[in-house]
């Protein structure tokens, strides 16, 4: 099982402009959960710059991404629309997670529009900078996809492989790669040292400087791995933290976030820059000794739980969006699709249904929300409207898998929620009110007038929903070993080319 | 099952003498969880008056309670000694949770000295408001162990009853009783109205603006019952909450706080006056619709995991403790007993064992720890020094009372820890690295050096802790229907005395 992180966009529109029209600055980090920031409760109070962004900004505490698991959540982050529209899922199997490991064959479809390819309308200039992970053979790669700039892999940074079986992870300078990870960008899995954090660090604080510089506005995408398995950390941050590795990464990433504010700041632009850190998906709760928290929320990546798709929100921007404020707005990554492309004065596209709401008119707490949508693959397996979360199936992982020791929901145990069998609830769903129970504890009883009042208002929702849903075609359905990274573009200058394999394409198989 | 809550003492050196030695305010919030308050990650984010508090001053994330039910950690908090030591404690059966109803014959011990009389010897007026919970009985009472005033109740606020059967709890003005819960004191248990906690903060307002006319230093012990069972507000608080009525009156404490520390400061004490925030125990998670948040923690009220004893603390001394500082020091109310003292420029009693340190030398983080303990009556459950905690027994409560439903860690299940039977692991303990792991999911694997390490370094504290302990005489062994609150001190002015049944002593049964 594999996931991923983002740290959440911020667009420019450079200064010079003299428009308040702000740029925009996304930063996501892999799998990093709700309860790991000190300011959002985690005990060891080990991300002074975050908590700082959010005493300068707003914490959003109703924030959620589109999917539990990396890929597809980066999917509706970029193109504004549930991962069931843009493609991102699966149909080998139900209500299965999928994402983009080396043999996929799929990517991003070439009718959706991605955020970076909207903001050139008004003259942005784009970079994402880490993990891309909306699919690695060539026509899928960033700057086919509206990003202007890249620096990063298009893939997790799994691995030592043995290359003769499996390529490493090539990491890229925009459409060439530039080396590998393990091999030129090495990572000693055993101490736990890399540099690549402060690579990324270096590479976004340079995108900025340089942007900033030639008066241009900006959309920057700085998506680092770190905190995603295998964890590590660059030296300075190695054994700094009481939580481990996984804390010493947290700690990297937040020095790093704190770097690019203070860079906004130097630079006297973070007046127009609008900034957003969110996760992909929630903390992944299978490592015994190196996993993130996620607070009070019940289980964690992979599942429909809170745990898995509730996620730390932060907007920063300031003169703009008031300091030390919250909203309780229901909210997604996908409303920061929509939102963005508010703030550079760019009209949405029409021509498709778009999942997220521009939160800018109102100071990011509309008179109106959107629904929750919590997907596994092809299944809507539950949805929330107001304080109200309805479960129509639940599942955690196989019998099989748990008997194995994996374990999405390490040391919680709801009965009948939390089931190891995909179990379904469409006739009677289970309800939570999310207010007064937020870890998915107690569900309401059936026979109250509660529940028949929350059934009815979640109802209509779903019955809207399922009428007007087009799924788009899933793009996670084949696999092949003859797509890996073997010959990266790039890879005949630096002698890295591998020879593939002969294609034998195969229904992918994900088990949970 | 029952307990209560405190908000922590404020002493206050009266400002006229022109000494930074200050006053103290301790305000105790009854079961309020670890997670219950924004800044310690509560989705909810209703506590502003709180979250204000820890950004003007310091944040103990390592702070813990001395016993995981009500007066047992009062008694702590107020004599500076563990419950074993102090008499606060059973014997009647093992390791059982044990406090003072209505039938309670014991109380707190002639033996101890308590903070406020303490303070007495520098001119300390001291006051409690709220509930007492260490004893009902005359001798029992405040005045006659210290303090000079009290407003408030001995026992919880449970009730109505019939008081043919079982008298209501009296409130009492100082040595005198006013009325009674729901007869003089009304608490409407189906709407959840009542002004209680609105009356508890005019108490204290009152005593702060006498004392700080007089000129005279203070000390107040501000013990809302509120946010114990059953739960109330008044009616500009109920319904306002996310959370329900346990919100609700979340949300009123959080108010009264803010109206303490603004007093506070339009009096021009502030920067005389050591204000302390904390919960006497953990939320208690039995509650299906109205229970309170113990964040990332393992259970809750009555065990001995961290969501029963880690609690949320907080400090404010405007000009003397660092605004939005926070410390990681293992801390714990008795340091509050030390703390006080040194404070006052009072020495410590040194005739007996104190269980706390002075916090106050090196800023609230020093360069030495104490051990923590986690008792449940008289066993000694599990101890933590530093980042490791061993647990030496593991008991939830028995699997008779979890099948009536009563469950103290609901939706948490981890295999041979959150055990139904008394389970016994002292020749080779349950460690757990709380910095990896503060949820107590993943046990040290008994194979490796840092198991072997860890448990050599605890061993050590516990063979000290075993041989110098000298349990105090336990006070809560036996019960009587004769003492219960038939006819307190001033009940007959008020034509208020009920007929008390004849004496017939029998062993209190603690049943978890």
């Amino acid at each position: 099982a594999a996931a991923c992180h983002r740290l959440c966009p911020a667009v420019n529109k450079s200064s010079v402009l003299g428009q308040c029209t702000p740029g925009n600055n996304l930063s996501s980090a892999p799998q990093m959960g709700w309860g790991d920031l000190g300011v959002f409760g985690h005990p060891a109070k080990e991300t002074p710059n975050l908590d700082a962004m959010a005493a300068q900004g707003m914490l959003l505490t109703n924030f959620y991404t589109a999917n539990p698991l990396c890929s597809p959540s980066r999917a509706a982050l970029l193109t504004g629309r549930l991962p069931v529209r843009n493609g991102f899922y699966t149909t080998n199997g139900h209500a299965r997670n999928a994402y983009t490991p080396q043999e996929i064959v799929g990517g991003i479809s070439k009718d959706e529009i991605l955020l970076p390819a909207m903001l050139k309308k008004n003259g942005y200039v784009s970079k994402i900078v880490g993990k891309w992970h909306l699919g690695h053979r060539p026509a899928y790669l960033p700057l086919e996809n509206g990003f202007d700039e890249w620096f990063g892999a298009p893939n997790c940074h799994f691995g030592p492989y043995n290359s003769s079986i499996t390529p490493n992870i090539p990491v890229y300078n925009n459409s060439e790669m530039l080396g590998r990870y393990y091999e030129e960008f090495p990572i000693n899995v055993k101490t736990g040292e890399s540099n690549l954090t402060q690579i990324f660090l270096k590479e976004g604080l340079e995108f900025i400087h340089r942007q900033t510089k030639a008066q241009q506005p900006f959309f920057l995408y700085w998506a680092p791995d770190a905190t995603h398995t295998p964890l590590y950390a660059s030296r300075s941050f190695l054994g700094k933290s009481q939580r481990g590795r996984y804390g010493d990464a947290v700690m990297e990433l937040d020095y790093s976030v704190g770097q690019i504010l203070s860079s906004l700041q130097s630079l006297g632009i973070e007046k127009n820059t609008f900034v957003f850190f969110t996760s992909d998906n929630g903390a992944a709760l299978t490592s015994r000794t190196n996993g993130g928290s996620n607070g009070p929320f019940l289980c964690g990546k992979e599942t429909t739980f809170e745990g898995g798709m509730r996620e730390p929100a932060i907007a920063w921007w300031p003169g703009n969006i008031k300091e030390g404020t919250v909203s309780q707005q229901l909210a997604n990554v996908m409303d920061l699709f929509s939102t963005c492309l508010s703030l550079a004065g760019i009209s949405a596209p029409d021509d498709r249904v778009l999942d997220g709401l521009d939160l800018t008119p109102t100071g990011y707490t509309l008179d109106r929300e959107m629904p929750i949508f919590y997907y596994r693959g092809n299944e809507m397996m539950a949805v929330r409207v107001g304080q109200f979360k309805a479960h129509y199936w639940t599942w955690t992982n196989s019998m099989e898998e748990f008997k194995q020791g994996v374990n999405f929901c390490a040391g919680q145990d709801v009965p009948g929620v939390t089931t190891h069998n995909q179990t379904e609830y469409t006739l009677q769903p289970i309800i939570f009110h999310l207010g007064r129970d937020p870890g998915e504890k107690f569900p309401l009883s059936v026979l109250t007038k509660e529940y028949l009042d929350a059934l009815r208002s979640v109802s209509a929702v779903v019955e809207y929903h399922e009428k007007t849903l087009v799924p788009g075609v899933p793009q996670l359905n084949m696999c092949d070993q003859a797509v890996m990274n073997w010959a990266p573009a790039g890879c005949e200058k630096l002698g890295k080319c591998l020879d593939a394999p002969k294609s034998k394409p195969w229904k992918c198989s994900w088990p949970h």
